[in-house]
C-alpha cells in the first residue's frame, strides 16, 4: 500500500458533512418538490429534468455499485457468477420496456438485479477472458469520462482529452521504441488492426481513397504465390489462446527487403513492453510500421481502451482517413487546427478512452505497471510449477506469457491414452467442469479446442488481486469439479 | 417531476448511516494500514491491490464528479467551458506520465483539474454538437456498465446484457415498424453504417466473405451510369447540419423495383420515431432493410450508443460476420449457443452499450421519451418564432427538425447585401462570435460553411433541461457578442 495521503486526514466525517451541506434534508426535499405531476404536463418554460432528484438517485446507485459490484463482487467468499437459465433470468429481470416510467425505488432494485446476475469480472477467481480485475483509478477515470460525456474530435469540445491522448500515445510509442510517430485510440483491437490495413493499403495505393478498392490490383496480406500484390505482413505478439509471440526480427528483415508494411497485433501481448525483464518477447517491435495494443486487457483499464500506434511521421493517418467535415473541422478557428485530431479517425463521434489509462498510470507510475506485468509472469510460473507436481494436469506447451493451457485428465482416463475413445472422452471433460463451476459460481476459466487438440483449459493470470492461494484454489477446484468424471 | 418514491423516505440520514457502517473511521484506517511500503516490495502471496483504499478514492472522486461535473457543470451561473490556450492547459494539467506513482490527494486534484478544464456538455448552454444534457438514469447505467466491465460476446460472461440488448433492439425495431428482425449495438454511427454496407454486399455477393472484394464486380452505392453494379441506396433521416429528412417512400419504391438494399442513416433523426406527432418525417422507414440509430445523440444516453437495426430474419448478420472463434463460441456449451450473439459483430471484445438506454427507458417509459422529442420540437419552434422577430437573424430554411441554421448579421452589415465584400465579411462573423463565447465561457454553438453558403450558425435544441429562458438567453447572447462586429 502506498503512503497514507494527507488528504485522508480530512477523514470520513468531513465527507458526511459535505454531503449534508450539499443536500437537502428529507423535509426540504418533500416540501420543495410539491405534489407530483404527470410527466407530460409540464410547461415548456420549466426544465423537464430535476437535477437534485437525479443526483440523489445516482448517489443511491453508487452505493449499490460499491456494495454489490466492488465489495461483494471482489470477495472470494462470494460467487463469481449467479447462473440462471435464460428464460428464468429474463423473468427475474423483467426486461420489457413499457409506455410509462417506474418509481425510483423500483429502478434502484433494477440496478441491484443487474449487478446481482452479472458475471463478476473483478472477482479474483475470474480467469475466463483476457481481462480481469479492477483498478480503482482506472475506474475513476471511467466514471469521470462518462459524467463529462464528450466526443474526442476537436480541441474545442475535448481540450483536456486531445492533449491527454497525445501524451498517452506518445508514452506508449516510446515503449515500442519510437521517438516520434502517430496513433489514435480505437473502439477495440479489431478496429485498430483494421486501421493498420487501411494505412498500409493507402500508403501503397493512395488512389484507393478516391477510387475505391476496385481501382487497385488484387491485394494480399503476406506474400502470395498467386501473383497478387502483397502489402502487409501481420505479426502477432500474444496469441489469444496460447499467448505465443511471433519472432519479430526475421519478419522485419523480410518486410525491409520487400518494402512491406509490418503490423504487429500486440492487443494482448503489448503490455510486456512495460517490463524490462519480459520485453524481449517483442524484440524488434520498433522496426514495425504499426502496433495494436489494448490496455483494456492486461492493464485493467476496462473496456474499451485500444491504441493503434504508428511509426509514420508524414501524417498518413490523417491523409488516409480525413473527410474534412466542415461542421467539425472549420479552417478558420482561432486556435491551431492540428489539435482537432478527430479527422484521423474513421469515426465521427469517438468515445474518450485515454483518461482511464492516464489516471491509472499517474497513480502507479511506469514502475507500478511494470510490477503488475512481472507479478503476473511470476504467478504464472508458480502455477505451472504446482500444476506439474499434480497428477492429472497435462500442460500444452510451456507458457511464453500468462496463458496456461492444459488438459485435466480425470482419474478414470489416466493411463488410457491409447484407448480408441480417449480423445473423445477427454474432449467432454472441460465442458462438464465448466458447467459445474458456472452453476456453483466458484470460478470461471475458458476452454476451447484448437488445431488437432480436443477441448483444453486456458487459464489467464493477470489480476493484481491474485496471490499464491488463488493458484492453489484453482488447481484444487479443477480437481474437485472433475475428479468423478 | 415524477412522484416522490417511497424509497426516499428512508432519507438522507440513512445514507450517512450506511456509509458510516460500511467504512472504517479515520482512526481505523490509520491503524489498519500500517507503515507504507515501496510499491514493488510486496510479496507475491499478497494481493497488490487494496480494495478499501481504492474504494475510498473512488468515493472521494465521486463527490468531485457530483460537485464539479453534475452540480456546477449544469448550473447556468457557471461557465460552459474554461478556455485555455493548449500550451497553458498542458502545463496546468501536468500531463507527463512518469516512473513513479502519485499520492491520492494529488490524484484527486487531477480529477478536479480534468473536470474543471473539460467542456461541460451537460450544461444547459451547450448547443455545440448533436448531443447535450444529462440523464441521470442513463448515467447510472453507464457507471454500472463500467463497474461490471464485461464484454458483450457470450451469454456466459454477459448473461444480463445479452438478454437486455435483445429487448432494447426489439423495441427499437418495433418503433421502425418491424415485428421481427435483427440488429446489434456498434461503437458509433460510422460503424453501424459500415455494417449496413457489409451486409448489403454480402447479400448480393456471399463469396465476398471468402474471396474478398477482388472477386466481385465493381460495386456502387446508388445507381451509377458507368456500368458498375449498384447494391445499396443510402438515405438519411436527419442530416448533420440542417437536420433534413430524405423522402423514404419514393426511395423505397426504387429499391423495391431494382432489388437494392435500402439503408437509412437515422443516427441523428431516428429519435423522431418515439413521437406520434413527428414520426411522419420518417414515413416509409419500415420498408428499409437497415436503419442506423444513435440514442447517444438526441436521447441523452451518453457516448457511445448506436444501433444497427435489420429487417432480415435469415441470420444474415451472423452469416456475414461470424468468425467462429473456438475460444469464445464453443459448440458444446451447456446452454443455447444462439445466445452468444458476439459472433454477429466484427469486433471481438465489445463494450456494453444497452444498459444505459434500458435503464433510462425503464425510468421514463416510451411516453417520457416521446415527451422529450416533442418538447425539443416545441422549443425549436419557439426559438424560430422569436428569432424571426429580431433584426439581424436570418434563417437558412425552415427547420424540419431541431437544427436551427442561421446567419447573424451585425448592424454594420445590415442592408449591405449587395456590396461586393458582403459575403466575405459575413463569413468572418460566426468565427469571431464563437471565439468570444468560448473565451468567456457563456455558451457553445457550432458554425460551418456549407455548399455555397458562408459560415452560419447551427443551433441544436435537445436537452430536457432547456426552457424558454434559455432560448431568449441564446438570442440575447449572440447579439451581445456580435453587435459591434
Amino acid at each position: 500500500m502506498s503512503q497514507l495521503p494527507r488528504f485522508w486526514n480530512l477523514g470520513w466525517s468531513s465527507f458526511i458533512d459535505w454531503w449534508s451541506s450539499q443536500s437537502a434534508s428529507e423535509q426540504d426535499y418533500v416540501t420543495t418538490t410539491g405534489p407530483s405531476q404527470p410527466y407530460g404536463q409540464q410547461h415548456l418554460n420549466e426544465p423537464l429534468l430535476d437535477h437534485r432528484e437525479g443526483q440523489l438517485f445516482l448517489t443511491e446507485a453508487f452505493k449499490v455499485i460499491l456494495e454489490e459490484v466492488l465489495c461483494k463482487g471482489t470477495d472470494v467468499n462470494e460467487k463469481v457468477c449467479e447462473w440462471r437459465e435464460p428464460e428464468e433470468l429474463a423473468t427475474l429481470l423483467d426486461l420489457e420496456l413499457r409506455e410509462y416510467g417506474e418509481q425510483q425505488y423500483q429502478l434502484l432494485q433494477r440496478v441491484r438485479d443487474v449487478a446481482k446476475y452479472s458475471v463478476k469480472t473483478n472477482h479474483p477467481r475470474f480467469f475466463n477472458q483476457l481481462f480481469a480485475g479492477v483498478d480503482y483509478h482506472a475506474l475513476t477515470g471511467r466514471f469521470l469520462t462518462e459524467a463529462l460525456n464528450t466526443s474526442q474530435y476537436t480541441y474545442e469540445v475535448a481540450p483536456v482529452f486531445v492533449l491527454m491522448e497525445d501524451e498517452v500515445l506518445s508514452k506508449l510509442r516510446s515503449l515500442v521504441g519510437w521517438a516520434q510517430g502517430d496513433g489514435i485510440f480505437c473502439p477495440g483491437g479489431t478496429m485498430s488492426n483494421m486501421y493498420a490495413m487501411n494505412l498500409a493499403r493507402y500508403r501503397a495505393f493512395p488512389e484507393v481513397k478516391l477510387k475505391g478498392q476496385w481501382a487497385l490490383p488484387r491485394l494480399a496480406v503476406f506474400t502470395s504465390q498467386e501473383g497478387a500484390v502483397p502489402f502487409l505482413v501481420h505479426a502477432t505478439s500474444g496469441t489469444t489462446v496460447q499467448g505465443a509471440f511471433d519472432p519479430l526480427e526475421p519478419i522485419a528483415d523480410i518486410c525491409d527487403r520487400q518494402g512491406l508494411w509490418m503490423h504487429v497485433d500486440a492487443a494482448w501481448g503489448g503490455s510486456v513492453l512495460f517490463s524490462k525483464e519480459h520485453r524481449h518477447l517483442m524484440r524488434g517491435v520498433e522496426r514495425a510500421d504499426s502496433v495494436t495494443w489494448n490496455p483494456h486487457k492486461m492493464m485493467l483499464t476496462g473496456l474499451q481502451c485500444s491504441a493503434i500506434l504508428l511509426k509514420d511521421t508524414t501524417d498518413l493517418l490523417k491523409r488516409c482517413h480525413s473527410a474534412d467535415a466542415t461542421y467539425l473541422f472549420q479552417q478558420d478557428k482561432f486556435y491551431d487546427m492540428s489539435l482537432d485530431t478527430g479527422d484521423k479517425s474513421i469515426q465521427c463521434g469517438r468515445k474518450v478512452d485515454c483518461l482511464k489509462l492516464w489516471l491509472m498510470w499517474k497513480a502507479v507510475g511506469s514502475q507500478g505497471l511494470e510490477e503488475r506485468v512481472d507479478r503476473a509472469f511470476a504467478h504464472t510460473r508458480y502455477l505451472v510449477e504446482k500444476m506439474m507436481k499434480r497428477e492429472g494436469f497435462q500442460l500444452i506447451g510451456k507458457p511464453e506469457f500468462v496463458n496456461v493451457c492444459f488438459w485435466f485428465i480425470p482419474p478414470s482416463l489416466r493411463g488410457k491414452e491409447n484407448s480408441p475413445d480417449y480423445q473423445d472422452r477427454l474432449s467432454k471433460v472441460a465442458p462438464v467442469i465448466k458447467e459445474r463451476m458456472i452453476k456453483q459460481g466458484t470460478m470461471m476459466v475458458g476452454y476451447q479446442p484448437l488445431g488437432g487438440r480436443v477441448n483444453f483449459f486456458r487459464m489467464i493470470v493477470i489480476s493484481p488481486q491474485l496471490s499464491y492461494q488463488d493458484m492453489t484454489f484453482f488447481l484444487d477446484e479443477i480437481e474437485r469439479l472433475g475428479n468423478n468424471l
